[in-house]
Parts: C-alpha cells; structure tokens; sequence
C-alpha cells in the first residue's frame, strides 16, 4: 500500500544529475523509476487510471523519441490502443510528415509516418518530461497536420520554471504530470 | 481468433520499404505492427506467453535504443520485473559502462548505466531486429561487465542471410525471433 502521494512516491525515484548534460544542469534522470517492478507498475499505472476513463480515452498513444516510446507503449497496450512512435529527422523509413523547432542553440526536427494515425483520431501524446515544451508542441503540429486531435499531452516529470507546460496549456493543449520539479 | 500461424499473421503487418536507408536495402518496417491495437497486442503476447514461464522469466528486461524500449518495456511490465535501457552514447546521465562495436563502415559504442543490473540478474535483452548482430553483441557484453546473465536475446524480426543470428547463437546467446525474412 502507498502510505505517500503518487506524487512524493514517485519522486524518491528520480535520481537528480548534477551538471549533465551541461554545467549548471540539473538533469532528472527517470531510469530508477523503471527498473524497480513496483515502481514502474505504479508509474505506468497512474497514465492507465486516468486514460481509461471513457471521456479521456485515446484511439491511438504517440510516444517521444526515445524515452516517450518506454512510456507510450505500455500505456497503448494496457489501453488496447495502437503506439505510434514520433521520431527524430531520419529514423522513419516510409512517408512522413515533419516539423522544425527551435532549440537553445540550433533546432531539430521530426517526424511522423504519414499513416500513422486518420483525420479525427483522438490521440495521447506521451513523453518523460516536459522542459521547454518544444518537442512535445512539434508532436502536437504533426499529429494535426494529420487531422488528428491531441487530447492531452503526458509525461512525469515537469519543470515548471522552465516554462514550457504553461507555453503549451496556453496554446490548447491540456497536460498530465506526475511530479514537479523546481529549477533545473 | 487467428487461423494463420503467428508468424504468418504477423509478417503481414511488416512493410518493406525498398532502398532504405540505402540503395539495395530492403528495409522492414515494424511500425505497422504497433499502430494496430489487435496485432500490437498478439506481438506482445507472443513473447510474454513465452517468458512467464518460470524456467525462462528474466529478472530483468533490458531494450536497446531505440525501438527496442518500446517492446521491452511492455514485456517488463506484463511479466512484473523492471526495464533497463541500453543506450546509443552520451544519452545516459549517471556513471556507464560502456562497448564499441564495429559497423560496416566506422564503429559505434552503446552504453549502459552502472547500477542497471546486479551481478547475478537474469536478464531478457531485446530488440525489433538482428541484422548483423552487433547491437545485440555490444548490449550482451555490457550486461555481463555488470556480473548480469543473458538468458535470450529475443527481437520480432531475423534476417538470417546477414549472419547475426548465427554469430549470436555460436558465441552461447540463445535467441528468440517471430519472422525471418530472406535477402535484406
């Protein structure tokens, strides 16, 4: 039995790594959450409680290269869902859609197979953390280019400071977090 | 109910895609298999059947990076043990071991996190694919660095005209696939 919030539960498990990957970093690091059985279960287990509600079901989970794909595939599968993997630019052999964003220094882009999801699918979109916002609103274009509708955006970890969940609830998209994070 | 072999059902859900991501390649494409709710679940199923019996389940399922999180993940979480990810290098934040492997042109190092696995764990290692095998082999070794035994090596898909699997076999890793597929 958890004698904790989910929330404070979680967070014993997330390991914090100084100066990674860049002095001053902050890193949250999610592997612990995972490779402890009862940890994951009960991580994995707070997204599948909540998107088993009819009104909140998905048709299909979009899971981040590459953490969001851990996530977003257990998720699918408990939901009896299909996972469809939202990759960086060159990963994805057939047709794809693609989107550019901005990054600190630079930008990055990615894709999405343009048969991934059909005009109308209410999808999930899942990653492990929500930093800028910036990968997580590319997703959010791609799957509309599609004609898709992204219900909510997922992850576990945010990072409020950083301004990138407020960005994005601003711009329509309601999120689901697990644990928060003050600075970074 | 399926009227076909799993491997024939399954094989239907596999796109190849000619000359990617180079002239002469035929490239098979999972991703079809995921994005079906039924056919993403008989995947999954397929090797979960096999690992919750007691003489093979792992105490661990490690998935390599990439789309290997995304089967490993939902194996790890069916069978109730924890989920490690073995990844491409600089991607993991805390204290890694770590293996190069040779490409057919240049070489390329995978990573693992120290504290990932105990000496002694039985470990599940898997992937979608063995082409050459390399990936696979580099994962093994880093397992076995941290005093971790390899029980399988298990992937969706073989091309067994490369020679990986045959490698894999010969230096001691049993191996579990669902579709071999002839030329590559």
């Amino acid at each position: 039995m958890l004698t904790l919030t989910i929330n404070d539960y979680l967070r014993q498990y997330i390991r914090t790594v100084a100066d990674w990957p860049a002095p001053g970093v902050q890193f949250r690091d999610i592997t612990p959450l995972l490779q402890n059985p009862k940890v994951f279960r009960v991580l994995i287990d707070a997204f599948v409680h909540r998107y088993m509600d009819p009104a909140l079901r998905p048709d299909v989970v979009a899971g981040l290269d590459a953490r969001g794909f851990i996530l977003g595939a257990v998720v699918a599968y408990e939901l009896n869902v299909g996972f469809v993997p939202i990759r960086k630019k060159g990963k994805l052999p057939f047709t794809t859609v693609e989107e550019t964003y901005e990054l600190e220094y630079g930008s990055a882009t990615v894709e999405l197979h343009a048969d991934a999801v059909k005009a109308g699918d209410r999808v999930l979109l899942i990653d492990d953390l929500i930093a800028t916002g910036g990968t997580m609103m590319a997703g959010k274009k791609l799957l509309e280019k599609l004609g898709a509708q992204v219900i909510e955006g997922a992850a576990i970890v945010d990072l409020p400071e950083l301004g990138g969940s407020q960005h994005l609830r601003d711009s329509g998209l309601p999120l689901f977090t697990l644990v928060d994070f003050a600075g970074h």
